[in-house]
């Protein structure tokens, strides 16, 4: 797997095709639907691009990075060479989403969140690796450890679990730090005050043996009358259920250790 | 305020002690029920200490960092001064919770997290200060600043929105981290896989304009068919409701941006 197509212009895209490029692997091309796109993330990672169809480079591996609902259908519509490997990025997504036609179909989940112009060290990201056949997980798996220090093997079912754990360490933690800003703009009070606790918050998650461990405030110790006050502050809705569900959680939980 | 008196032997207590001793200001007493912590604290903070309340030493300003349900008591039983200051360190109770006989009473809140055995840069914690009087406020809030190089007024009503705020952006993204670190674990993978994922995802939250803006994920992609694999996966339980009600309103804020 000497030559490689980066296929996509999203987040995962922009950073895989660099971290792609940056590993000594010759990066053929980046291609996308998004004329300004590709250029702009094939000028970062130094390749060519293609945004046309009949103008996909030939490549051993071609890594389908576009958001979940896609990777069917551009697997399908690109006339990728059917002996080639063709893996997807898609946490949610099955092996078998590729199309049966490409015998050498794998995924290849990098365990990170990406933000478009945000770098990160790839060496660091578990890559879960999946593949159609042994012998093809070996070849990617080896392609993988030129990428990142932790390479692991996930089938399609793991893969479901792993993702469902990040949407709640990454998606909902960065949700409640969201609501964290709203309640503070609703007091007129700036985001930037709370970026401390923040801050120390994951710091100590990170440092210690378990989160669960390391939890503080009222729900973990019971305190009844603060969550009343809180709920009542958070009015009938939504908010109310999100503040009750998760402080019963964190009671229930805490009970266990 | 040359001479200050830390009561209490919780993780605050403990943090706070330090701080005052580190910032120049005479620390004269550690007091805590608990004589083995007492003893401990004292140590760090390089101050003298007790466990009786006979000996309770003098000094211009008490800071009660006890629990959020002891603080009054507290504050009553020990042979306090009437002439001096007294401050407690709780987020979510009343100025008027700290007994009338002093006159000169207040609040001293650090919007932080703490731990037992953690440093943290108290330069950088906003302390809220509220007081009985202009004087006092002005007294403290100078006080303060030795501590902090950002000090804010904040009264009952403001302070228990504050609290609120930091309940969801502190314990809330820790049981984030807590669930994914379970759902890893029933998955039988390591909870190590996640810290690049959370390391990542503070870091982006911290260096954006919004947490919001940032956000990624099936909930606000609006992606249905990934959220009913996840929820069929929770189950029927707590873990489904905070699942459902914490995607549905990063659907509905993102909506409204």
């Amino acid at each position: 797997m000497n030559n490689v197509v980066v296929i996509g212009s999203g987040n995962v895209a922009e950073s895989l095709a660099r971290a792609v490029a940056e590993s000594g692997v010759h990066l053929v091309q980046l291609w996308a639907r998004n004329e300004a796109r590709a250029a702009e993330i094939a000028a970062l990672a130094g390749c060519g691009w293609s945004s046309r169809p009949g103008e996909l480079a030939p490549a051993d591996l071609y890594l389908v990075a576009v958001s979940d609902r896609a990777v069917a259908e551009v697997a399908a519509a690109l006339p990728i060479p059917e002996n080639a490997v063709v893996a997807h990025t898609a946490g949610s997504v099955p092996l078998e989403a590729l199309p049966a036609k490409y015998a050498r179909r794998a995924v290849f989940y990098p365990l990170q969140t990406f933000t478009q112009g945000r770098r990160v060290d790839w060496a660091e990201i578990p890559l879960f690796i999946e593949a159609s056949t042994p012998a093809l997980q070996a070849e990617l798996e080896a392609f993988a450890g030129r990428l990142s220090r932790r390479v692991l093997r996930a089938d399609s079912a793991l893969r479901a679990r792993l993702h469902l754990a990040a949407v709640f360490a990454c998606n909902f933690a960065n949700h409640m730090y969201a609501l964290g800003e709203r309640l503070m703009g609703d007091a007129g009070l700036d985001f930037d005050l709370l970026k401390p606790l923040i801050a120390e918050t994951t710091a100590k998650a990170l440092g210690a043996p378990s989160p669960s461990a390391v939890q503080t405030g009222p729900a973990v110790r019971g305190d009844m009358p603060t969550q009343e006050r809180h709920a009542a502050m958070l009015g009938d809705g939504l908010l109310q259920t999100i503040y009750r569900s998760i402080s019963q959680n964190i009671w229930e939980t805490s009970r266990k250790i």
